[in-house]
């Protein structure tokens, strides 16, 4: 079996992780013009969002009138994935193509578990059938403090979704719950978004070339 | 904590189970005139449905022309199920209300995994935070026939929704996982609807008030 899966071409699959307000869109967009630059076919998701049905649960989870309770949220969020993990990034990576995704399984643990106070365990096995078992090849999280969010979130001009109406209590428990995954999870890969946008765009990329070397002899330079 | 649970008035939760065309609808609606008879307040609750975020779940999950892979359509059945719970049915079994359910945490297994044949284990797990570990008081489930069940959706006058179009295979996968749930679930009472709408009623109100009489002392009659 493995022999098998190292032979087929496969893509790679990056996703930018944060709090909101972190940089982390930003950061996705500047990745996927100099990777297209760099000869791949980059293919940009956002979460939740992507395929036509995500988008619809996207305009029920993000109205401001709707009324959604914590676990009918995180369910919402994971038919979302699911729809795009077998729709859009599965496809993508199979035929080699550089996946970009703007959020995933740590945004869920972050603001379900952290924000909304859902067990972790039960959420866990939860986004793991959501995405069948589907790993990105490197996570990168962008740490901010609580000024730095708030200021960037005082600059956006678009009226507040149903999320970002939520309290200040809310995105502090949010970010804590970051802190405490960048410590525990490994393959993760933590950057200070305060260093700035251009720092941050040098060591992510720093970070994806070294991943991206290490494994071309097993999978994605044979095909 | 068992003694102030049984303290606190609590009301009765129903649910109706069995294959497309089974009669659950049809029970659901007789039992419901009954009790309210017998003097309860009957709250009836359809799945998916019954709030307004279940609701547009429902609009997506039907609609012919939508693209939904197992895994997301499962996840939409358990936000709709997360916010019924959350919003309608616990709070009318905290008033003391008979709660009726066409459909519950069974139909996901018979279907979901019978029927799309997602991991059994995992689903379960899903469904529990789904229901926020609320169990039926009672669950009823009809068998039907594979002829008995093309009869009566033969009769059916409404245009067949996404699920209605699936090939026979797919319904005879599901009733199979039914029948293979009333061997193996406990408190389930087992019914064949081909004894007649007349015959499953009194059968179902027979094993109800059994059920009713049985856990008087302990909780409801107090409040």
């Amino acid at each position: 079996m493995k022999r098998r899966a190292e032979a087929r071409p496969r893509g790679f699959f990056l996703v930018v992780e944060g709090a909101d307000a972190s940089g982390k869109t930003t950061l996705a967009r500047r990745l996927a013009i100099a990777y297209r630059q760099q000869g791949w076919t980059v293919t940009s998701v956002r979460e939740p969002g992507g395929t036509r049905l995500s988008e619809s649960v996207r305009r029920i989870l993000l109205d401001p009138k709707a009324l959604v309770n914590p676990r009918s949220e995180l369910f919402l969020y994971l038919a979302a994935r699911a729809q795009l993990v077998g729709d859009v990034i599965n496809p993508a990576l199979r035929r080699g193509e550089f996946v970009i995704a703007d959020r995933f399984s740590l945004s869920t643990l972050a603001y379900q578990v952290g924000g909304r106070g859902l067990p972790a365990r039960a959420v866990m096995a939860a986004d793991r059938l959501a995405r069948a078992e589907l790993n990105p090849d490197l996570t990168i999280l962008l740490t901010v403090t609580e000024g730095q969010s708030r200021l960037r979130r005082q600059e956006n001009p678009c009226p507040p979704d149903r999320i970002e109406r939520e309290p200040a209590s809310f995105f502090r428990a949010v970010r804590a719950e970051y802190l405490k995954l960048s410590r525990r999870m490994s393959g993760l890969i933590v950057v200070d978004s305060s260093i700035g946008a251009d720092d941050v765009y040098v060591c992510a990329t720093e970070h994806i070339d070294r991943r991206l070397k290490r494994r071309r002899p097993s999978s994605w330079i044979r095909h």
